[in-house]
């Protein structure tokens, strides 16, 4: 249990209008601070007023990316109370990442009560309009004054959080996704699974000449045999094919999201066909010219779905569902947002009041 | 060319004594630092006295890894001289890992004036015993306070200094490697051939344990068939067997080192025979085998040469030249860094006076 040092702001800020909300730009008063260095672990947690950090140029974060963050939302429920999404997920992914590149554990209930403490005390600056949440980022960055190439000695864990909107200015609208072939996210026995500043620093190439193309996102393929589905942007992707649900299953090069593990219980829980497993681009494209292709979506925590109306592999444009939200892909998105704000009732035990 | 503002410092910090010198740790009076906005591109550039720097903890270098740097030293020459060694090759590199990560292109000789502008006001920082320098450390973090992935709006170019000792505390003695069979380093696609943080960020797990088995480093396969050798540590690798000088050619996994340049370029000078081609693991092996594996060097800015004494792959070891510096390292070890010091004139063009 934290002994978490409370220092509030005497300067609130003006909260954005609902109508005014983007992803990322605007930070609610306080953030969550807690140090570590090897002789003492984890210590002095405090929240304290939204505001920069200072560090030394040559901190380790600046230089070799020992760096890590989580992505999870905080809901206005509709009964008032305030709900957190399957946060343990979010948590025990911490845990994996920060094993992956040599940064300290850190102890899952005192990880909870920071991000509630801090939930807790900015709780107004949660949005209630559809669709919208009050982002929450924890990160960890290493702070060390060193420049050889070792795990920092020492590391700031800090959460922030944000009021957004939907993610996607588009909305729910099926999005165009550009096939990369050039350009390779992760390979088995890198970091693709672990949710590292590297990962999405190598990413923004291709993005940006999907956009250039006319394209929202790239679908990523595997770094090896270049063939195999791997993610869509920063999300999970799933396929119906003929009646039955195909996701590609974690190999090491992919995210373990917690709205891909979310929606596969769904899926399950309804009765669905679903399987994880390897699928080619290949397949994907036969399944459309057989006409069985049903829906693709993407999962993640800032969209939550997102559907796909069109692919370009090698300039091969197909379009998916008649560009139209897939009925599964509505249903899965209706639920689990009801489920998020406290709409449905949680059977799953998913959600966490604050 | 650039206005340079310089504040001086009023505090000018204790030198550490040579025998002191430790690698990174310790830095000048002083720092480069130039900003970078759409609107104005590279701008206000200044030497301030070194000190920290203030972030907001949304900026993007502590989430998306949106950073790169660069490593070079000047040398204290024989004649009193300050001396570079090629920095237009390090200049060159960071446009293409600028490129492949989307930070805003560089002008060369602003940067070149930048590293001169700040050595020649700490010129009485650089050491000048044997296997001493001023280690040089320009680098680029994005600073855009904003959560979605995409490049930056904003930036912050830095050039920092360190005197340093040698870096491996063991001198040029040959050191332990392990080959790293478990973890990779990068892979065509990626972004293995540029300098930024997450290539280092994902090497640190390998290290460590190569570190607890007793090797100072690894030897990192290709990503993709895991049997072609690509670097050892954070350095280039060169292998002599049988007369003849291998080196791993530049497949888009390894970083194009500067250090590696110039060896290539010192031995065709020599007249020796050298090839950049794909080399595997196996053929190493076998070359041991048959009596004909003669010398094995890592190559970087940091160490120079550092020869490797013993491969340990999958529980095979092997003892190399019986584990002392080969008489090919140790010359090509003498001539650079002769060249690099003026003890040894400069026939390449290689040497840049400040």
């Amino acid at each position: 249990m934290l002994n978490i040092q409370i220092e509030k702001t005497n300067q609130p800020k003006q909260k954005p209008e609902p109508e005014e909300l983007v992803f990322g730009a605007v930070f609610t008063d306080h953030m969550f601070v807690m140090d570590y260095e090897i002789s003492q672990g984890w210590h002095n947690p405090k929240i304290v007023p939204y505001q920069p950090i200072t560090l030394e140029p040559s901190a380790m974060v600046f230089h070799y990316g020992q760096e890590m963050f989580e992505g999870m939302k905080a809901y206005k429920g509709v009964d008032g109370r305030v709900l957190l999404f399957r946060p343990e997920k979010n948590i025990e992914r911490t845990n994996k990442t920060n094993d992956r590149i040599c940064i300290p554990q850190i102890d899952e209930d005192d990880m909870l009560q920071a991000i509630k403490a801090l939930v807790d005390i900015d709780k107004d600056w949660i949005p209630n309009a559809g669709g919208t949440a009050l982002y929450i980022r924890p990160f960890i960055i290493a702070t060390d004054p060193y420049l050889g190439v070792r795990p920092s000695n020492t590391y700031k864990f800090m959460v922030i959080a944000c009021p957004v909107g939907a993610y996607y200015k588009e909305g729910i609208n099926p999005v165009k996704i550009w096939v990369e072939t050039e350009y390779v996210r992760a390979v088995p026995g890198g970091v693709g699974e672990a949710k590292t500043g590297g990962n999405y620093a190598a990413s923004i190439k291709a993005q940006m000449k999907a956009k250039e193309r006319g394209y929202t996102q790239v679908l990523w393929l595997d770094g090896v045999e270049r063939k195999y589905v791997e993610e869509v942007g920063t999300m999970n992707v799933f396929f119906k094919i003929n009646g039955e649900i195909i996701t590609p299953e974690l190999t090491g090069s992919i995210l373990a999201g917690v709205t891909r593990n979310s929606v596969i219980e769904l899926l399950n829980a309804w009765g669905e066909r679903v399987v994880e497993r390897r699928i080619t681009i290949d397949e994907i494209y036969e399944a459309h010219k057989a006409g069985i292709l049903e829906e693709v979506f993407g999962t993640g925590t800032a969209a939550v779905i997102s559907p796909v109306g069109e692919l370009n592999y090698r300039g091969d444009m197909i379009t998916i569902n008649n560009n139209e939200i897939g009925a599964l892909s509505q249903k899965i998105y209706d639920t689990i947002t009801g489920l998020q704000t406290g709409a449905i009732k949680d059977e799953f035990g998913w959600t966490v009041e604050v």
